[in-house]
């Protein structure tokens, strides 16, 4: 499994995912979930994956290839807008699963989701999941975050915290206490673990990090969350005969 | 879908759940999904259920037929110990089911889940969950705590929290913030919630009650522990450029 997740913020945006694989118990690796694709000053675009390692690596070389490609085909580098963006990495997606599909002899589930998110210079932050059929929604102004993989374990910190006028270093925390949470509680998710914050309308990435568990931001936050959740926990109100020592 | 846990501690057991029933979004009640069989100073069993309702309601009343059966024959107020009593309701379980499927013209889900708690005098406590094919598992000394229906999003807290030296109130205390955070994330799990602490070797049930959303303890519990969490998130340690300024 998996665990990414992006919030849109009126600040900026966040993006932040583990990097464990696991191809059965017996073979666990790490890989790179998040991927930038960065014009400074022209746009930004972050991919986040989740899925079928295969392909989703095929997915990332391909906009890869196309971006490098010198003519004026579709590309993430070329698209007007980002909603042709979406349709773009959604096609693809679709195709590659079709083709590994097509040669294989066995079912296997060759399916993987995405989460996209950035911003055309002149156009407004965007974000974005695409499912494995290649259609896609867009994030909702209510609730401002998407998630992909194993999402159930560290949705509640972001029910109760998130909303777009968080802080981008918030949002940030808010992030990595709930990717610590999935970690604690699923094997299948793992550190290291990495995160990009990106400021509107800055068409650059300016904060970009990866956090194993011993880096000692994450091990001080981690420490700070444990230990306030406690101080918390101990605080909370009695019951009638707990006062009254009956 | 539902929620339902339970805990094994050295000063007793706690049982939780919530009471949503749901047959698709347009029908959805409250239903009791805690069932308990006391005989005092003798033994006492609480039943949590998941699953299909037919297939619930129909063990439950199973166990009160034979229960209330004035013979010899196997039943909770006869089993010699606690492992006879989880045989005895897994095979309900499993035969119910059975019956279920014989009758149907379609495929349907009857499959449930219990989580089975109790103690008979002169034996220890047991807590264990029974699978829809009427197998079971034992609770864990590590992780003492066992989970049905919708058990993701409530689970960073029972593993943050819980171990056997836990006392029975911040136990459920413990679980009705576990219940309360599945609550916010999922629809298909909803208040009232029923909570019952177990005092080991009681063979009795002392503290058992029922939440209501607006109930003044489990409003407080919330607001405090909300208030407690948004405490804390504002004083997790600042990135380096938070503390410079720049």
């Amino acid at each position: 499994m998996t665990y990414c997740l992006a919030v849109r913020l009126n600040a900026g945006m966040v993006f932040a995912s583990d990097t464990r694989t696991t191809a059965g118990i017996d073979q666990v690796s790490a890989y790179r979930k998040m991927h930038t694709f960065v014009w400074e000053g022209e746009r930004m675009f972050t991919l986040l994956s989740a899925g079928n390692l295969a392909t989703t690596q095929s997915v990332v070389k391909q906009i890869e290839l196309d971006n490098a490609s010198a003519g004026e085909g579709i590309s993430l580098r070329t698209v007007a807008h980002f909603y042709q963006a979406a349709e773009y990495v959604g096609e693809i997606n679709a195709r590659i699963q079709q083709r590994h599909e097509g040669m294989a002899q066995q079912s296997v589930n060759f399916e993987a989701s995405f989460i996209l998110g950035g911003q055309i210079a002149g156009q407004p932050q965007e974000l974005l999941l695409i499912y494995p059929q290649g259609n896609f929604i867009e994030v909702s102004t209510e609730s401002p975050f998407l998630q992909i993989g194993e999402t159930k374990y560290g949705k509640p910190i972001l029910d109760r915290f998130l909303d777009a006028s968080v802080s981008l270093e918030n949002a940030a925390r808010c992030a990595l206490v709930s990717i610590d949470s999935t970690i604690r509680a699923n094997l299948s998710v793992g550190p290291p673990v990495d995160l990009l914050m990106y400021e509107k309308d800055s068409m650059a990435v300016q904060r970009q990090m990866r956090f194993k568990a011993n880096t000692p931001y994450y091990a001080s936050l981690r420490k700070n969350w444990i230990e306030g959740l406690k101080g918390v926990f101990d605080s909370l109100p009695r019951f009638d005969w707990e006062k009254t020592g009956q």
